[in-house]
C-alpha cells in the first residue's frame, strides 16, 4: 500500500503552453518565460515560472478517497494474516497519513458508534473504532477487522473551496463472503503543507430505514 | 469527556490592543511601529486601514447554526397557522438564504431519505424534503411540518479552514408533544461574497443503533 | 473585447474518467457515475457526480492577466477614436468587471501614484488613475490613455492558494510610437461566487534604479 | 479618506456569549457542550467543543509585520555587534520562520533589485538581498546590514481571505543616522499547518517620483 504525495510544486506545463498559445492575431501575450530571446513567445526550453498550487483539483480528491479504501482492505486481510499486533500497528500508521488528528481534531462520526462515544474527535478515538481493545471505547469491536475486501465508492457530489474538498455520496464495502454494505458518507479532505490530503472531517451513516 | 485546546483561538481584543497604536482622534490607525518611542510614530491623518475579511471566525457559525434551527421551527409553526402553501413558500425563503444550490449543488442527506433519492444536491429536492408534495420524491412527507418547537444543538468540534467552517454534533429535535429527536449532524458553512454564511454541506443520520 | 465567465460547476468528465480508471487487478473502484452496466459496478442510471469547484487553475489566472492587458488596450485605442467620454464609460466597466471594489476595497498601488493618493483602494481612486480628470486625483494624467498597443506578461512565479492566486513578474507596455515601458507587477485574483477571477491586489513598480 | 468597513470583524467574546445566552422566552438553543447536566445548556466550565481554526485573524498579520520589522533591526544591530557570519546565520533563521521558501518559492520583489535578478524566487535570493555576499547576485549589498534601527508599517488595507491575508502599506525604515525610507509594500502571508504566518509574497518599491 502506497500513499501517494501529492506534489504541491507543479510544473503543469503541458497546461501553460495550452494558455500561453492563443494570441490570435492579437497582441496580447501572456508568456512565462524570461529567456525570450526576441520572439514573441519563448521556447519550451526556456519556461521558468514556478507555480506553487495548494488548491485542490478532483483527481486529487478521487485518489485519497480511493487511497481510504485500500487502506481499510489492507487492516482487514493484514488483521486476518499477521494477527491483531501488526493491524494495529498498520491503522495507526493510515490514521497519522491520512487523517488530519495532527491539527488538533478531527471531526469523525464513524457508521456504527454510539453516545457518549459517537464522535471520535481524538486520534485514540478513531484507532479504537477501527481496531478496538481499547477500554475507553468498550463497544468498539474493530471496524476495520471486518473480513473488507472491496471498497466501491460513488460520489454523489463534490465541493471544491481552496485547500479543501468535500465529497458525499455512498459507499459500498464488501466482505470476505460476498456480503456487502452501504454507506452514506461524507469527507472532507484538506491539502496540507506538503501537498497531501488529509481527511477533516469524515461522517459516515447507515441508510435510514422506515420502521 | 475531554477534549483538548483551541490552540489557534486566541483572545482577539487583548492582541488587537497590543498590536493597534492607538485611535487618534476620529480616524483609526493601525499602525504596527516598534521601537516607537513615544512621538516617532506620526502617522498621517489620511491613512486609515480597509479590512476586507472573507474568512468565518466562530460566532459567525453559531449564529447561522442558529438560524437553521429558527427556520425549521417557523417553518413547522407557519404551516400549523397559515397552511402548507405558506409554509411552502417560506421554506423556499430559508433554502434560497441559507443554502448555496446557487452555486451550483448542495451536498445534502437529510435525515429521513432513501435511495433513490437519499441525496438532495438540488434545491427541488432540498424543498421537497422540508414540505413535501413533489412526486418526484414521492416519500417526502415533509420534515419541516413535523410541528417543531425546539432546536438544541451540541457542537462536538468546529473545524475553520478559509472561507468555510464545518461543524460535527448531536442537533436536539423537539416537537410540540415534546418528544425528542436526536440526529448526528454535520454542516459547511461557506461564507459568500455578501459575507454570508451558506450551508455547502449538510449530513444528517440517526444515531445508530445496534441489533 | 470579452471578459470570459468561468463557470464554477464543471463537469470534468474526461478527467473523472482518466482518474476513474479502476485500479488494474485490484478492488477498489472510485467511480462517479451510476450508469456504469456491465462493470462491477451495478448502480442507479440516475446518479452522477455534481461537481463544484471554487478552486483556482492556472489557465483561469493567466486567463484573467491577459484580459487585464486586453482591457488597457481597449481603453487607449477607444479614447483615440471615440474620446475620453466614451473611454471613461469603459474603464467604469472595466474595474467593475476585472477587480474587487465590491468586496469592500482592492489592495492597488499603480505604477505612477504619489503621496498622499499612493494607494487607491476606492473605485474613483482606480477609475481616475486609469482615465484622469478626477479633482481628488489632480496628479492623475490617465494612464490608460496613454496610447497602449500591445501587453506582455511574463511570470515569475505563482501562489495558488485557495480561492486565490498571486501572481508576481514583469509587464511590458508598448505604446503606439513603439516605445516600452517594463513593470514589476503582482496580482492577488480572487474568484467570485459566479466563478469569475477579480483582482483585490494589484501593486505596480518601475524597476529599480541606482542614482 | 474614511472607508473603514470592518463590517467582518466582529468581537468574538461577546458574541459568543451572546450566542450561549440560551434565548429567554424562545427555544433555539446553541450549546457547545456535552457534559449537559439536565439543565438546558451547560455552565462556562463544561464548555468542550473543540475548535481548530486555519483562517487568519488581524492580529495575527499586525503581529507578523511586527516580526518582520524586528528581525530587519535585528540583523543590522547582530551585524554591527558580532559580524557577517552571525548576521548571515540569523538571516538564514529568519527567512526559514519567517517566508514560505519550504512550499517551493515566495513571490519576493525587493526593494532595491534589479534585471536579470529582480523577482527572488529562491531561498538564496533573499539570503543574498539581505546580507550580500553572493556571487550568484553581485549587485546584493546587503540590504538587512544597513544599519536599521526602526521600522514602521502602516497599511492602508488588508484583505484576508481564506488561509491567507495580504496587506498594503507604507513602511518607514530609519537607519542609525536617523535618516528615513519609505517604501510601498505589500505582502501576503499563508498560515501553515502549525498555525504560524508566513510570507508567500513580498513586493516592495520606492515611491514613484516624477522625472
Amino acid at each position: 500500500m502506497k500513499y501517494l504525495v501529492m506534489k504541491s510544486l507543479k510544473p503543469s506545463v503541458s497546461a501553460l503552453f495550452a494558455a500561453a498559445t492563443i494570441i490570435s492575431g492579437s497582441f496580447i501575450v501572456v508568456a512565462t518565460s524570461f529567456a525570450d530571446t526576441g520572439g514573441k513567445v519563448a521556447a519550451p526550453s526556456s519556461l521558468n515560472t514556478t507555480i506553487v498550487n495548494k488548491a485542490i483539483v478532483e483527481n486529487e480528491v478521487l485518489d485519497a478517497q480511493r487511497a481510504w479504501g485500500e487502506a481499510l482492505v489492507a487492516i482487514s486481510t493484514t488483521y486476518e494474516k499477521d494477527g491483531i499486533e501488526t493491524a494495529k500497528a498498520l491503522a495507526e500508521k493510515v490514521i497519522d497519513e491520512a487523517y488530519g488528528y495532527q491539527f488538533g481534531t478531527v471531526l469523525f462520526k464513524p457508521t456504527l458508534t454510539v453516545a457518549p462515544h459517537t464522535f471520535r474527535t481524538t486520534r485514540a478515538g478513531a484507532l479504537s473504532y477501527f481496531v478496538g481493545g481499547d477500554p475507553d471505547f468498550p463497544m468498539d469491536k474493530g471496524f476495520a477487522l471486518m473480513g473488507w475486501r472491496t471498497v466501491e465508492i460513488k460520489n454523489a457530489a463534490i465541493f471544491i473551496s481552496g485547500n479543501t474538498a468535500t465529497t458525499m455520496g455512498n459507499v459500498m464495502l464488501t466482505d470476505k463472503d460476498g456480503k456487502t454494505t452501504t454507506v452514506d458518507k461524507t469527507w472532507e479532505f484538506l491539502k496540507d503543507d506538503s501537498g497531501k490530503l488529509r481527511i477533516v472531517l469524515h461522517h459516515s451513516s447507515l441508510p435510514y430505514t422506515e420502521e
